[in-house]
């Protein structure tokens, strides 16, 4: 795995893209708003596990400008129904080429497999507080762990090559012969407090647990991810909603990822997290009202955010 | 009935005092911001019923600055958990006066009767589009009706000769010995639309109603409440969903009044229109999980709205 196309190089991209670039890869970035400071200055990491500066082997407008197949694919995009995955990192998608998919969200594999046929997907989960201060700068102050797995199961060579390299350069790598199942679990805590952050108008998650009603929600929502889990083949431990619920009130407040891309004005992801749990729920038959009711409401807010309303 | 005392002179009570002026009454005012233009230059009232200007007999800080009880007090402030009403127009409750209670919400008349003893509880609904324009200045752009009731329930000589004056003024009455079973039917309305219109950041109801998650999350909404006043011995007709439905989308899009207290960043009224109806579900065994969700995430907005959070 020499050669590394990161699509979508924002803070979590950007920051895995340069461990791969730690552990000997040649690591290419697809940018946007950043594409002046990063092709002139690089990106400066600062990094809880040691800083350092990473010089992309080089910066690219688009995926097309990459002119060859990547050995791997990072994309870490966000996920919103206006984008095409597949179509976008087709040009760079050799029949040797291993794609993963970095990004928050339920059920969001199988659209890039299907347009992608005999490529390898690969699924991943950053639980990692990671962002971008200034273009060419991401601060990275805690956590940093990946959960890896192969889509829709099992782990492969080409995942066992790529946890070692990033082990190599430092990233505790947990690899799943299930992600689905973890992906179900981050969902468990995405679910309730992506939303009510937003819903409550850019609020923190222990705000949204100092209020009992506010707890009640979170986990009744976390309790119909469990149930959605369960029907989608994926179980998890029943006492997940409660440790979700411990964890939380016991971490530092924290803003989602969510929350910040509405204070930003951006388009939210919606559909990824929140849309594709409710159309599994109605595909298996499995009802959620408190997950209904918030997608709805968060669906207006998406709307009026892109003036689409 | 010769004395009337408005509290709460907002757009509604001062709309309803000066009608009453209009009958014969001697109205007086209770006014907090506008008190000063109120009482140097009255009221103008901007009407489709006909314009004109109202000299309150009395302006007032406050209930005891009345000193003496009124023939009706009425009520026409928010409903806050931090406002007392019995203790507010005590002052004023004699033995032989009636409470006008014309406010929004489920269950606001109980702990004013349990605070009046022996003081006629009068309630009732404004459907009426009517807003202060500016200090001294009210507009009533369309409709006006009220639906009036004895407070639990029947229609007494007072009321009665309450319904007279108003109509003797112009003012469309319908009487109704069952006014809780008119407050539910309300709900059905302001329990989809009030907190909706928050939630989406300040929309109308047409934004509401372009999106299907959003319709069908206040068909959702509608079916609660129908449960519920069907559980509290008020069952309403089975189309009443539909039609408020379809009125909704014809009629002009509209700012509910709590996205308007939202948009002045003023408190909601959460619990008078969404807690007590939960709470009744609680109370009765209804399970209203839609319902449930819009309530915690209004408490998250008037949190952050009053700066509590």
């Amino acid at each position: 795995m020499k050669t590394v196309l990161v699509v979508g190089a924002g803070a979590i991209g950007t920051f895995y893209g340069a461990k791969l670039a730690q552990a000997g890869a040649e690591v290419t970035l697809v940018c946007r708003s950043d594409y002046e400071a990063v092709r002139t200055g690089g990106v400066e990491i600062d990094s809880v596990w040691g800083s350092f500066h990473f010089t992309p082997a080089g910066v690219m407008h688009s995926v097309a400008e990459y002119g060859r197949a990547a050995d791997l694919i990072l994309v870490a995009t966000k996920v919103l129904p206006e984008i095409d995955t597949a179509a976008m990192i087709r040009p760079a998608a050799g029949p040797g080429s291993g794609v993963l998919l970095l990004q928050n969200g339920i059920g969001i594999e199988a659209p890039v497999a299907a347009g992608l046929p005999g490529v390898e997907i690969l699924s991943g989960l950053a639980f990692a507080c990671i962002w971008r201060a200034a273009p060419g700068r991401i601060v990275h102050q805690d956590y940093g762990r990946l959960a890896l797995g192969c889509y829709p199961s099992g782990i492969s060579p080409k995942l066992k090559e790529l946890a070692g390299m990033l082990e190599k350069a430092g990233v505790p790598v947990t690899l799943t012969d299930a992600v689905q199942r973890d992906r179900w679990r981050k969902l468990v805590w995405n679910a309730p407090f992506n939303p009510l952050s937003v819903l409550g108008g850019g609020i923190t998650t222990r705000e949204i647990l100092s209020d009992p009603e506010g707890t009640a929600l979170s986990r009744a929502v976390m309790e119909e991810v469990v149930a959605l889990a369960a029907a989608d083949g994926w179980p998890l431990p029943p006492e997940v909603v409660q440790k979700n619920l411990d964890d939380t009130l016991n971490m530092t407040p924290y803003k989602t990822s969510m929350c910040l891309d509405f204070e930003h004005g951006r388009p939210l992801e919606v559909e990824a997290i929140l849309g594709n749990a409710v159309r599994a729920g109605r595909r298996l038959g499995v009802r959620t009202p408190h997950l209904d009711s918030l997608y709805a409401a968060l669906r207006l807010v998406d709307a009026k955010l892109r003036g689409r309303a």
